[in-house]
């Protein structure tokens, strides 16, 4: 097994030789756009990794890499239209560089080219890639509609939360794992253990985004500190304050949230308190530690030299400390 | 074999037993409500009734046809997103009924599940399916693309308008027969033959549906008479005329298109009559006769016995008569 960047690397180059129809230029020319605009290609990494793990080659796993890739941004064209985002990695997004049919639709024509992706394997391999990408891709559509349908109720509880940020955005992720133990063949058993491996570092690394957007270092987080606050997200920390919160910090929260004419800054200060004093910022630290745990222990068990499960564990801890 | 009513009865029930997930309900209502639109049910009929004659039993291709009619009414979804379209088979569009967001999403989901139908095969028939499907979708997209890009450019020439009408239409009846031959095992031969009797057939249709809408009797065409040229749009017939006018009916034809401001019967008239005195109305006839006997002749070679041919013409004069 190789280090992270050495897989991005041989991802990267697989990506620049991926040939596209040129025909017609205005549906293909977005996709090749959106591909090029980078990102840490954490995804895909995974899967290589994962693989070669598992006693696969790398390189025999780099379609099932830019399958999940491909779907990932198909997924981002779509997402950012329902969104109204006009920048994506600080460029226009494809429907505000073209428009919304060619969001659409060169969002549709990614979704089936990343299961073309698929059409390299074969027999039973061919089968399980294909049935576990139709079931991660439903679970991605079913969590960005429960995300969609959050914004306007106001008795999202917490496991209703964490279903919709697993499906929203952890099982692709426990997906591209899976995908490299399938193609290397791995027991069923390990599969379905890197798999929640997978799905419980997404989800401590998605509450921890959570966290780090109200209270993390503007210097280093890279998005706007206070951004969710500001635009009232029903994120973890919110949720966990009206639960636990007396009804007086309820209260407040609810009309912080909701039509308050406070000065913007102020109200990102006032709602960081009542996430601290009502316990919500410890309940937050200790599911994302809880979560991380969980992941590590499913290492436990996995058929796998322990060098590998070492590797796994370091690589869980440098994603938690956002280093990969 | 029985009559094509027998398929879509099976079909139907078939359709009606189709479990989709309860939640979120806001993702899956919308699809219930489009499948629940009825229609034809052309495709999934076509699939059915290829399987049989090919020596498969119906049941085992209902998985295929409800393939072929999902992924087509997702595509009737997105369409009607990008063209504004506020009404589909005299009820609300998806997105006229939900909102743009839903249409998007339920849409996307639906591609997802023409896919999950697939499954329900294994070995080579899941993978010859899927990799025919995965072709045919990324087609469609295409040919929506073209359609998109003709309505701005005024140099589009008759060979770019075939290749836009067989890949936005004719490829989905082609595949939904060839999807039946090859469940039923039929040889590559009989496949591709079976294949290229669905897309000329699909193509003399479409072009049939051009002549129709300008020529067509208003009582039975069942659509406004006279839509196309109302839209501007550019059809065989248009495209005929302008390829064979002289300079001056171009000059005339370009004018009435493009922002004159003729009364509409008036322009309705004096096109048509642009289009017959050009000869372009002879000249559809002519095409329209063409492909309805190349496909035709595809099925001389076919392993089949006679009765199945006879009935297979049968069937593609009856949908020339439109009484299918």
């Amino acid at each position: 097994m190789q280090n992270v960047t050495y897989y991005q690397s041989i991802f990267n180059n697989f990506l620049s030789n991926y040939q596209l129809d040129e025909e017609p230029q205005t549906l293909y020319q977005p996709i090749q756009y959106i591909l090029s605009l980078g990102g840490k290609r954490l995804r895909p990494t995974l899967t290589l990794m994962t693989a070669e793990m598992f006693g696969a080659k790398a390189e025999n796993a780099l379609n099932a890499a830019l399958c999940v890739e491909v779907f990932h941004n198909f997924s981002l064209i779509h997402d950012d239209i329902m969104d109204d985002a006009p920048l994506r990695r600080g460029k226009p997004t494809v429907h505000e560089k073209w428009n919304l049919n060619t969001g659409i639709l060169s969002g549709d024509a990614m979704l089936i080219l990343s299961y073309q992706l698929l059409e390299y394997y074969n027999g039973t391999t061919f089968k399980e890639l294909n049935s576990l990408f139709t079931k991660t891709a439903l679970e991605v559509c079913e969590g960005q509609q429960y995300d969609i349908d959050f914004e306007t109720r106001n008795d999202v509880i917490i496991d209703e939360y964490i279903r919709m940020i697993t499906y929203k955005t952890s099982v692709l992720v426990a997906a591209a794992m899976k995908m490299g133990a399938i193609i290397a063949q791995a027991s069923s058993q390990d599969q379905h253990l890197i798999y929640e491996f997978g799905k419980n570092l997404g989800i401590a690394f998605q509450i921890q985004d959570d966290y780090l957007d109200a209270f993390g270092d503007p210097e280093t987080f890279g998005k706007q500190v206070g951004g969710d606050i500001i635009e009232n997200k029903k994120t973890y920390l919110y949720l966990k304050t009206i639960e636990h919160g007396s009804q007086q910090v309820k209260d407040e929260l609810f009309q912080l949230f909701n039509g308050s004419e406070i000065d913007l800054q102020e109200k990102v200060e006032r709602v960081k308190q009542l996430f601290e004093t009502s316990g919500a910022v410890k309940e937050t630290k200790t599911a994302i530690s809880n979560y991380t745990a969980k992941a590590f222990e499913y290492l436990e068990d996995l058929s796998l030299d322990d060098v590998y499960k070492f590797a796994l564990k370091q690589f869980g801890e440098q994603l938690m400390q956002r280093k990969v």
